[in-house]
Parts: C-alpha cells; sequence; structure tokens
C-alpha cells in the first residue's frame, strides 16, 4: 500500500539512528581535539600558538600559556568529578525506586486478570485472542527499565560531554568568540544527537524483541511499550527536580553571599559555592534537561504507537505505516544532521552579535527542511486514507490531514520558540520595560516581572490550541500524538541549542576562575547571553510539546481505560479537574520551598567560611569547595523525594480510590492549570535573568542610565533574577515532567485502575 | 405540602429584610453618636471629656481636644470627598458601559426567535406555552439594570459609612481600643446588613413584579432573573479592578517614595499620596469588596432560583419552596443580627489580645447559628422529597439532602476562612518562617511568599471539592447553588468583619496625620492587625463562594443551552480549556501592569513634590494631595477598560464564533485555573503584609532579632509587601469576579449563543 516496503522500514529506522550516532561521535572526535592536558601544551609550544597560526590573546598578554591550560584542565575535573559524584548518587537513590516501581508495575498490571497464563480475547476485537495480562506486565516492566535505562544513560552522557567540553571553549576563546563558539555548539550537538538516535534505537530494537513473542497481537505489544515511555518520564523526573534543587541552591547561595552580601563577581574562585554552582549547571540543566526531552519524545512515540495500534493499519499489520512516528523522528536525525552543518562548516560566526542569528537560524533551517521531510515520509510510509479509532468509533483519516497535523506542532514549536525569544531577550521591549521598572526598586522589578511572565502565557496558549484543534480534528489522538512528534521532530537540533547555554556559561565560569584575562571573560559572556535565551527557547519547546505529549497520553489512557467521554459536568470528573489544575501549585510550592531552604544552608556555609578560612577573601586561602558541593548534593537528593512522591503517587491514589474518570478530571485540570505555570515561570525568570544582563552590558543608552553594576537599579534587578532562579530552573521546567508523567503512569495503569479502581465509589455507591 | 404557607413566605422574606434595615440604621444612629463637629466638642467640654466620664488620652497629655476634633474632621472630608468624586467619576464611565450593555442583552436576547411577540412552546416542557423572548430579552435588560444600580448603591453607602467611621473611630481610640473597636465593627455591620438586605428586598420585589406578567411561565420569569446577577457582578468587575487599581497605585507609590526612599512612616502627611491611599481604601476594599459579594450573593440567588424553576416544585408552582434560596438567606439576617450583638453587647473588648478572637468568634458563631437556622428553613420549606432537573434527566432529592448541601458549603467557608487564617495571620508558622526568610534578603522573602501562596491553596481547594462532590451528588447544579448560598449566607457577619479592617486602617492613617499621640496609634494598629487578616479571611470567603456560584452557572448556563454533556475529549471543548486557564493569567498581566504603571507614575508625582515644594520634608508646608487623588482617579479609570474588556467580550466572542461548547470548556477552564490563582494571590499577600508587621511590631524573641524598622530583615519585608500589594488587593480578588462574570454573562446569552453561535464552525463545517 505505501511506497516503503516493510523491509525498507526494517532497515531505514537503524540506519538513521547509526547515522545519528556516528555523526555525534565525529562531533566528539573534533571537540577532543583541544587540547587540555599539559602535555600537549607542552608540545603546542613547539609549533607555538597551540597549533593555530593565529595568536592567543594570552601570549599577547604574556600570561604562560601551560600554567592557565593546567589550571583550566584542573577546575573541568572538578567540575566533572562533582557531578559524575552527584549523578552516581542520584542514580542510586533513583534504582531503588525504579525496582520498587517496576515490581508495581509488574504486580497491578499482572493482577487484572488475576495472573491467569491463559490468552483472552482482545479488547477491541473479540474475534481474536490476544496474550495474556500477566505478559503485558512483564513487557511492560522490561520496557520501563529500558526507558529508564536510556534515560538516565542520555542524562549522563550529555553530562559528560558537556563537562569535557566546558574548559576547551574557554581555551578556544583565546582565538575569538567563533572558534569558542564552535566548540561549544558542536557538544551540544554531540548530546543532541546521541540522545534522539539512542532513544530511536532502543525503541526499534525493543519492539523487534517484543515482536517476537508477540507476533500478531500488536495491541498486547504497544501497550506493552508504553512501559518504555514511563521508564523514560519517571527518571526525567528525578534528575529534573533533583539537579533543578542541586543547581539553584548552589546559584543562589552564592549569590546571595557572594554577590549581595561581599560584592565580589559572579564565578569568583574565592567564593566556595562557585564549584557546586557549576556542577549545578551540568547536572540540573544538561543531565535534567536531557531526561526530560528524552522523557516527551519516549512518551510522544509510546503514545502514538498505542493510538495505532488500533487503527487500520494497526488491524491489517502494516509495519511500515505502523512505524511512522519513528520514521518522523529518523528523518529528523538527518534533517538536524544538515541543519547542524549551517553553523559548524556552511558559515562562520566572526562577530558577537552573529551568535544569537546563528543559533535562531538553526531553528529556522531545522524547521523548513523538516517540513520537506514530513512530507517525504508521509506520502512514501503512509496508505493514502485509513482509519483512526477515536473513543469508541473509527474516523478515517487522509494522509495529507495527517501530513498537517505533523506540521503544525512543528510549526507551533517554532511560534513558541519565537515568542518566548520575544518576551526574555533583552533586545526587545519587555525586557527593558522589565529592567527600567528596578529604577524604583525590586518591588516594581517584580511586579513587572511577574506581569511579563504572565503576559507571555497568551501566544503560546493559542498557539497550542490551534494545533490541538487541527489535530484533534483531523486525526483525534493520533493526530495529537503526531503534532507533539512534529514538535519533537528536530529535537537534536533543539537539544545542541539547548545544552550550548550551559557549556559556555560553565566556559565563563573556568575563565574567572583561571584568571584568564577581561576581554577572554567578555566572550564567554557574549556565549552566555545568546545561550539564555536559547535555553529560554528550549524551555518553550519542552512546555509546548510536553502540553501535546500529555494530551494524547490522556487519550490513550482514555481509550485503553475505556471511558467514551470525559463529563465535566459530572461530580467525578469536576473534583478531578479543580483538583488537578492544584497540583502544579502543591508541586511549585514544594519545589520553591526546597530551594529556598537549600539556599539558606549554602548561605550559612559560605558565611561561615568567609568569616573562619583566614585570607579567603584576600584570594590567599583556597576555600572548601566540597563541603559545599555536599549540601547541595544532599539537600537535592532529600528534597526531591516529596515532590517526585507527590507525582508518581497522584495517580495510584486517584486511580485506586476514586476511579478512572476522576483520574481523567484529575490529568485534564492538572495539564491545562500546569501549562500556563510552566511557561510563565520559565519566562519571568528569563525575563529577569537578561533584564539584570542588560543592565550589566550596558549596551544602549537607555541600558547605560539605569547601570552600572552595584547601581540601586542593578541591585533591583540581581533581587528579580535570584527570585527567578528557582521559578525558571526548577519549579517552571519540572511541570512539564509532572503533566506528562502522571499522564503515561495513568496510560500504563490503565487497565488495573479500569479493573480493580474506583474503591471509594464502589463502598460509597 | 411544606410547613410554611405561600403566604408565609411573602411575609417572611420582606420582614426579614426591613428587619436587616433597621438593624443596619440603628447601628448607624449609635456611629452618629460619637461627634466629629467642633460644635459637639464645644458643648461636650461644658461637661467635660466629651461627654464620657473617663479621661481621654489627649486631655491627661494636654493636647486641644477641640483642634484635634477638627483636624480629623477634616481629614475625614478629604478622603470623603476624595472618595466620592472618584466614584461618581467611576460610575459615569460604567453607567455609558451599563447603557451600551444592556440594549446588547435586549437586542441579543430579543433575536433569537427574531422579535417575535407571539408565545412559543416551553423549553422544558414543551405542552404548555411560555412568554416570547422577547419579553425575556425586555425583562432581562430591567433586572440587569436593577441588579447594576443595586451594586453601586451598595458598594457606594458602603464607602459612605466607612468614611463616616473612620475618624470616629480614631476620636473612640483616645478612650480606649474596646471603643474604638466597636465603632469600627458597627459601621461594618451598617454596611454589611444593608448590602445583605437590599439585595434581597430588591430580589423579591423584582420576582413578585414580574409574576404580575409571566404568571405562571416561572421558566421565563426566572431566567429573565438572571440579568440581576449578571448586572450585580458586571458592576463589581469594574469596582475591584479601578477600585483596586485606584488603591495599589496610591498605596505602592505613597511606600516607595516615603518609606523607601524618604525614610518617612507610613500615612505620614508630608507624602502628598497619603489622602489618596486612604481613598483607595475605601473604593477598593470597602465599595469593590462590597460589589464583588454582592454579585456573588445575587448570582448564586439566581443560579438557584433558575434551576429550581423547572425542578417539580418549579413546575408545580409551590412558591414557598421555589424561595428556598430567598429563605435561607432571610434566616442568614436573622442570624448574623444575633451574632453581631455577641460582638457589640454580649462581651465587651477590654485588651488588644481580644480582639481578634472577637472577630473569629463572629464566624464560628455565625456558623453554629446558621446550621441551625438552615434546618429550620429546610424542613419547615420544603417537600420532604422533589426532583431536580440535571442535564437532562430528572433526579429525585430529599430535603435532608438538601440540608446537607446548604451546610456543606457553610462549613466549607469557616474550613477555608481558617486555612487562610492560619497562612496570613503572624502568629502561626508559615508567615513567620517568610519573615526568617528576610534575613538574607528580599530575594528569599519573595521566594518563600510565593511558595506559602501556592502551598495555601491546597486545603481550599479539597474543601471546595468535597463540597463540590457532596452537594453534586445529592442535587446536582441546585446542589452547587444552595452550597454558595449556604457559604454566603452569613454575608452580613463576613461583611462587617471585612469592612471593619480598612475603616481601622483609615482610623490609624487619620490618627497620624492629624498629629495624636503615639499611644492612639498603637491602638488603631493593633485593631488594623487583626483587620489584616480578616480581610484575607474576607478574600478567602469571596473566592470559594465564586468558586461554587460560577459553577452553579455554569451548569445552570450549559441547562439552559441544551447541552446534555461537557466532554474533555473534543477539540472544541479542550481548547476552550486550555485558553479558559489561560484567561486569568492575561488578566492578571493586565491589572498587575496597570498597577505598576500607575505606581510609577504616582512616584514620579511624589517625588517632584519633594523636590519642588520648598518645606515639605520639614512639615512646613503642605502637600498637593489633589494632583495624587487625580493621577490614581485617572489611572484607574483608563486602566480598568481592557481588563474589563477581556472579562465582558471574551464569553459573547467565544460563543458567538466557536458556539456554546467551546464556552464550555471556557468557563471550566477559567474556573479550576482562576481559584487556584486567586486563593495563592490573597494569601501570598496577606503573608508578606503580616510578615512585615511581625518584624516591626517585634512582639516576640524571634521577631526582635529581626527588627527593628530599617533593618536590613525589615526592609527586604516591605519589598514583599509592596510586590503583595497588587496581588492581594487587585488581581487576586478581581479573579473571582472574572470567573463568576463569564458564567453569568454565558448564562443569560445561552439562547442567544445557543441559536446563533458557533459561527466560525458553521462556515468550517
Amino acid at each position: 500500500m505505501a511506497l516503503l516496503t516493510e523491509l525498507g522500514t526494517e532497515i531505514a529506522i537503524p540506519v538513521c539512528a547509526v547515522i545519528g550516532i556516528i555523526f555525534s561521535l565525529v562531533q566528539w572526535y573534533i571537540v577532543s581535539r583541544v587540547k587540555v592536558t599539559p602535555e600537549s601544551a607542552a608540545s603546542a609550544t613547539k609549533n607555538g600558538k597551540n597549533g593555530y597560526s593565529d595568536y592567543l590573546i594570552e601570549e599577547e598578554e604574556g600570561i604562560n600559556d601551560q600554567s592557565v591550560v593546567a589550571k583550566c584542565a584542573e577546575i573541568q575535573n572538578a567540575i566533572s568529578e562533582g557531578a559524575t559524584s552527584f549523578l552516581f548518587t542520584e542514580y542510586q537513590y533513583v534504582g531503588i525506586f525504579m525496582v520498587a516501581f517496576a515490581i508495581l508495575i509488574f504486580l497491578f498490571l499482572g493482577s487484572v486478570e488475576g495472573f491467569s497464563t491463559k490468552n483472552a480475547p482482545c479488547t477491541y476485537d473479540k474475534e481474536k485472542l490476544c496474550k495474556p495480562a500477566l505478559a503485558t506486565a512483564l513487557f511492560s516492566t522490561v520496557s520501563f527499565v529500558l526507558g529508564a535505562i536510556t534515560s538516565v544513560v542520555s542524562g549522563f552522557l550529555g553530562m559528560k560531554i558537556a563537562t569535557y567540553a566546558n574548559a576547551r571553549t574557554t581555551l578556544e576563546a583565546r582565538k575569538g568568540v567563533g572558534k569558542a563558539f564552535i566548540v561549544a555548539f558542536r557538544s551540544g550537538a554531540v548530546m543532541g544527537f546521541l540522545l534522539a538516535a539512542n532513544g530511536l534505537l532502543v525503541l526499534y530494537i525493543t519492539i523487534n524483541v517484543f515482536k517476537i513473542y508477540y507476533g500478531d497481537d500488536w495491541e498486547g505489544l504497544f501497550e506493552a511499550i508504553t512501559g518504555y515511555g514511563l521508564g523514560g518520564s519517571s527518571m526525567a523526573l528525578f534528575g529534573r527536580v533533583g539537579g533543578g534543587i542541586y543547581t539553584k541552591a548552589a546559584d543562589v547561595g552564592a549569590d546571595l553571599v557572594g554577590k549581595v552580601e561581599r560584592n565580589i563577581p559572579e564565578d569568583d574562585p574565592r567564593n566556595p559555592a562557585v564549584i557546586a554552582d557549576n556542577v549545578g549547571d551540568n547536572v540540573g540543566d544538561i543531565a535534567g534537561m536531557g531526561s526530560d526531552l528524552f522523557g516527551s519524545y519516549a512518551e510522544a512515540s509510546c503514545a502514538a504507537l498505542v493510538v495505532a495500534s488500533i487503527s487500520s493499519f494497526g488491524m491489517t499489520h502494516d509495519f511500515t505505516a505502523m512505524c511512522y512516528p519513528l520514521l518522523i523522528s529518523s528523518m529528523g536525525i538527518l534533517v538536524c544532521l544538515i541543519t547542524t552543518l549551517f553553523a559548524t562548516d556552511f558559515f562562520e560566526i566572526k562577530a558577537v552579535k552573529e551568535i544569537e542569528p546563528a543559533l535562531k537560524n538553526q531553528l529556522i533551517i531545522s524547521t523548513i527542511l523538516m517540513t520537506v521531510g514530513i512530507a517525504i515520509v508521509t506520502w512514501t510510509c503512509l496508505p493514502s486514507s485509513f482509519t483512526i479509532f477515536n473513543f469508541g468509533a473509527q474516523k478515517v483519516v487522509k494522509n495529507w490531514q495527517l501530513f498537517l497535523c505533523v506540521c503544525v506542532g512543528l510549526w507551533a514549536g517554532l511560534i513558541i520558540g519565537f515568542v518566548t525569544e520575544y518576551y526574555t531577550s533583552n533586545a526587545y521591549s519587555p525586557v527593558q520595560d522589565v529592567a527600567d521598572s528596578c529604577r524604583t526598586g525590586a518591588a516594581t522589578n517584580v511586579i513587572f516581572g511577574l506581569a511579563l511572565g504572565y503576559k507571555s502565557v497568551i501566544i503560546p496558549i493559542f498557539a497550542i490550541a490551534v494545533s490541538i484543534f487541527i489535530s484533534f480534528t483531523f486525526a483525534a489522538m493520533y493526530g495529537i500524538a503526531v503534532a507533539a512528534l512534529g514538535m519533537l521532530s528536530t529535537i537534536a537540533t533543539g537539544l545542541a541549542i539547548d545544552a550550548y547555554g550551559p557549556i559556555s556559561d560553565n566556559a565563563g565560569g573556568i575563565a574567572e576562575m583561571a584568571g584568564m584575562s577581561h576581554r577572554i571573560r567578555e566572550r564567554t559572556d557574549a556565549l552566555d547571553a545568546a545561550g539564555n535565551t536559547t535555553a529560554a527557547i528550549g524551555k518553550g519547546f519542552a512546555i509546548g510539546s510536553a502540553a501535546l505529549v500529555s494530551l494524547a497520553l490522556f487519550g490513550a489512557f482514555v481509550s485503553r481505560a475505556a471511558i467514551s467521554t470525559v463529563d465535566v459536568l459530572t461530580p467525578k470528573v469536576f473534583i478531578g479537574l479543580i483538583v488537578g489544575a492544584m497540583l502544579p501549585y502543591w508541586f511549585s510550592a514544594m519545589t520553591m520551598k526546597s530551594v529556598g531552604s537549600a539556599a539558606l544552608k549554602m548561605v550559612e556555609e559560605v558565611r561561615r567560611q568567609f568569616n573562619t578560612i583566614p585570607g579567603l577573601m584576600e584570594g590567599l586561602a583556597k576555600p572548601d569547595y566540597a563541603t559545599c558541593v555536599k549540601i547541595s548534593t544532599d539537600a537535592s537528593i532529600k528534597e526531591m523525594i516529596p515532590p517526585g512522591a507527590l507525582v508518581m503517587l497522584t495517580p495510584l491514589i486517584v486511580g485506586i480510590f476514586f476511579g478512572v474518570e476522576t483520574l481523567s478530571g484529575v490529568l485534564a485540570g492538572s495539564l491545562v492549570s500546569g501549562v500556563q505555570i510552566a511557561i510563565s515561570a520559565s519566562n519571568t525568570g528569563g525575563a529577569w535573568d537578561n533584564a539584570k544582563k542588560y543592565i550589566e552590558a550596558g549596551a544602549s543608552e537607555h541600558a547605560r542610565t539605569l547601570g552600572p553594576k552595584g547601581s540601586e537599579p542593578h541591585k533591583a534587578a540581581v533581587i528579580g533574577d535570584t527570585i527567578g532562579d528557582p521559578l525558571k530552573d526548577t519549579s517552571g521546567p519540572s511541570l512539564n515532567i509532572l503533566i506528562k508523567l502522571m499522564a503515561v503512569e495513568s496510560l500504563v495503569f490503565a487497565p488495573f485502575f479500569a479493573t480493580h479502581g474506583g474503591l471509594l465509589f464502589k463502598i460509597w455507591g
């Protein structure tokens, strides 16, 4: 029926995944050619100028090259060790949870048919026999574990490459901003491609292995695969929350004493919390973000697959059409590969002002190319018309309609990205207004910043609403799922841009700590400022895709739980809706309080060190970095448990005691409420950060009237920036995971809730 | 069928209303016996001590009694004139809107059946003939105007009594805190009883007058009555938003220059914005709050009546049962009357620490008495069993079930009140923690304050959810409506407590401005601190009842628009849900930005006066109060239009272009999202305010380590307080009205939308 044969599909997907992995290794190799070891520095001195023919700034200024390189390497090691040790500690705790939860999945799902090993009639096609619930329980557990491991590996590898690249970016900054940009961007690309390709490959292999057992029972097969999404997302939860608390406790703590009390610059090596702060960027913004987007990707794929399994091509076993979501992702890898070349090879950055456009162009190029890519995949892989299951009815879908569904998601992502940029970049009036309000102090800064965040919600929500309307109308929940995949199809580029930010941030920190010249710091600061905006754009993408993914998962859950309507006008659903809308507030309260408390502990420790270590302020003694790292580690491990428990337990408690209708309400409520808080929190935080940077940079007449550093308006801006830290890096982005994870968990446990759930109403009724 | 005959009902309701009005006039008379005119002061000097046998503080201190009294009277006049002139300006603009909107109602509703003057078959009983849609259009318009006028009058009278009582409270404070408390509380009671009784009486008369035309067509009659709720609430919108912007622009502006820059105390007469600030309390917290609660009351009654009109007692024309909502309110007036006596006559306040318990006892006493009152009304007025219309089906309800519905609302209100108190009073650990976080500066204060607000949402939402579940399960939307009425049944006491706060606040301001002794200011401060907490409790009530009212109106809208399910799993509804959940953010962004901008203008003017008027800082010259009053007036009139338009136009645009399903989604979304922001904004603001007061008062060992006034932690606390101002007094409480008003507007226009709405889908489909 479709142009691409089953064999073609079986070849195309792994080939694309392998291309992605190879490309990422090539990028890694190129980055690795920048040497940070003293040996290489020595050998580099032989042919002068570290192997390059242009002068290095240090050499011009007569600073000893070798000692600077050695210093950078030392700091890099400290950051890398701190991050590795934190992640290992985190994974130990998370591992225990993973095992316990895997057992729970097996027991709950196995109990649906009383652990019977007999085949049973299928849910959607009663004529056929499907594999027993026990098999689904077992395979769901296996795919859960696989998803969890892939998520952890993605986050970990991202952190490794980031901590490998940060000092290299600093060193390259001596040769010019363009060289430094390319190192940082290539390293981001390593992470982006590794993650996208790995996620695809593992999912592809899992499906093929499971197929050996399941054979023709695709309904059971793809239901079991949903565990992959749950595994990915539950690890992401702890990664985001734990990492978010870690990084912001260190950041806020370091700033409150360093910048506010002691009046020393950011990343000053005298500040005892400075290593913890830099470690935090890697475990929070890199590992956490990686796990988060991997989770979205895995969930969107699972949601699309589980809905597709009961579509007409699921019924007729058209493997190519069935693999449409995976083929879109495969095409995405190729498109992102070409897109990356535009930044690394086709054009070269020569000036600071070219950085932000280069990054924005990545988004635009990938979106345009991907539109073509989606068309190719759609017309070669899908039958021209097919039916999709739509809550009890079948709905006819044309291939061009599905093409539009994917595209609307892709382009909505771009719109969200640009709106986010408008509200968080200090090149535009919203952030400049916030900066201006600092004239009258911190209070007006906060009022204007909060108002900006609230306002920035409007267009993204309309973009999401339009995407939902179009894709929902055309292809029901399958449409939503592929729209989400459309938004995530350029994930490799998105992650590359995203990861670029914290790498540049770290590079600046290393330059400061290694005592490199002011000019180096200026270059890394320029990289970092662009990274700030792209980080906000990345968060916009993450939230937008999370909204679509959750809705798709919600739809899949409703189908699997055999509910045909979710009527707001029933008490069961309505109380779910209002309580669900409250959960993001509860969750935010927990995470913000956690950051606040951990930061207070950090402040005490930093103050203690400044007061008790003689010569620290004068730079004669070294601070005790390790204690600060330990405080952040302990706090984040301890504090990530209650919000994690809230998210993981809510669907279980609601499903078991109140049943699937109330749970539907909870999912819808938390989705529509959470997405707003997530967007506004991220943008408010981003705007405050850039308002502060606007005043510091003093690039315009207006900005100079507010500055310089240390002026009253600047102090007010620093307060706003500090308040924004937990909003934009802890509670805001974690909310994505809250809404996605509750939905995917409900989906996995749907048969259990449908069979054994709603205990309270069973007693009451 | 019921014990109370129709004649009995016809007598009981107006009698209770008149008793309420008389009681309120008696209180007014008692307040008026405190003389503020120089003549009376002169005559008072004759028999010494202003007619009292105990010494006045001023006399002890040898301050001239007459000149202080004259000064107080002068300030009171200035405040009263400012408030009156603002309200008249506001009413002019609002009047234009009212006329325009009245025409719109008439045209839209008239067009439903093409302005036909013929009777048509009823919607729910096709056998019978009902009055034409044109009649409903006309009577809806009339009741809209009546509701609007009653709302305006309620707000205006409240403001009048408040500005009449403020100086009297100050003067009585010379005799002791107990005397001052009673004056402030009695004045609050005047407002509470006037509003409750007026609202009831006007509604009662309107029903009886309309009945002359409608006769047996109760369906049409009570549909026309819904205009009353719309009128009440649309005036409340402008009252709340306009008043909220006015008061906070003045407050923030006054504080930013006065407290932060010039280091002069609050309410210092040298501050040019001080009169505007005091005027603001009266137009925002008194007139706005009065209109708001009147709106809730009118809407809850209308929602209950319109649902009841198609119940079994509506069909059988059992007038007593039909008037159950009004009888509950009548009983409420009697209960509140007795409750008030506990504060004014049965016990006497002798010490500062007795104030807060006395106010809390009012809530507890009225709730307990009202529970008995509801039982009496239920068993005397309702048949033991009846049926209620439940979205297409009929549902049998027992009278004890309805009793439980009303009670669950009443007691949920009390729970919300107590939780609010816990999170906003500085007697408990949450506010103390926030105060403690001021040690590390404004940033941690804001982080902890926001987290507190988010957390404070949890229990109220559960309380609302339980009320909804119980009342919905027992008696569908009628249950929800009477639960809302239950929460509002003690409105007279609630408003008395509420209005007491701003009156005490003003009294303190007048004491400061009149240059009265420190001891007087301490007494009024103690009154004010208790008022702060009760104000937060009042807002909790307002929000809780708004949630229930909106749901009831939403249900009535759905019935009237002839939709039987609102299925989240349809694209039309879902996009409504997510966009609806965004509206409170949009609205908050507007109102907060308005306050911010208006405050900036105020800051400039205040700075200008300090810089250009010689001798102002030294107290030798008088500031130009009038210009500041004008800035607040102009800003609030101008700035109230966009948020007002957002709320008023959304239902019209959505209904006309997207139809009733999408509108249902919008209503549900804005309800479940808005209630969370409203609660968290109010409580965050209240907590910051009281954290500041906690540090200032220095009543405990812990508080003293943070103070005194002017210390770094205190400065941080002042920043939090200023940020909280627009949250707790502008955007937060206005959100109640947003969710209620959109629902009641949809209800009124339901037949129009059902007939002519959904244009876009008609074109698209």
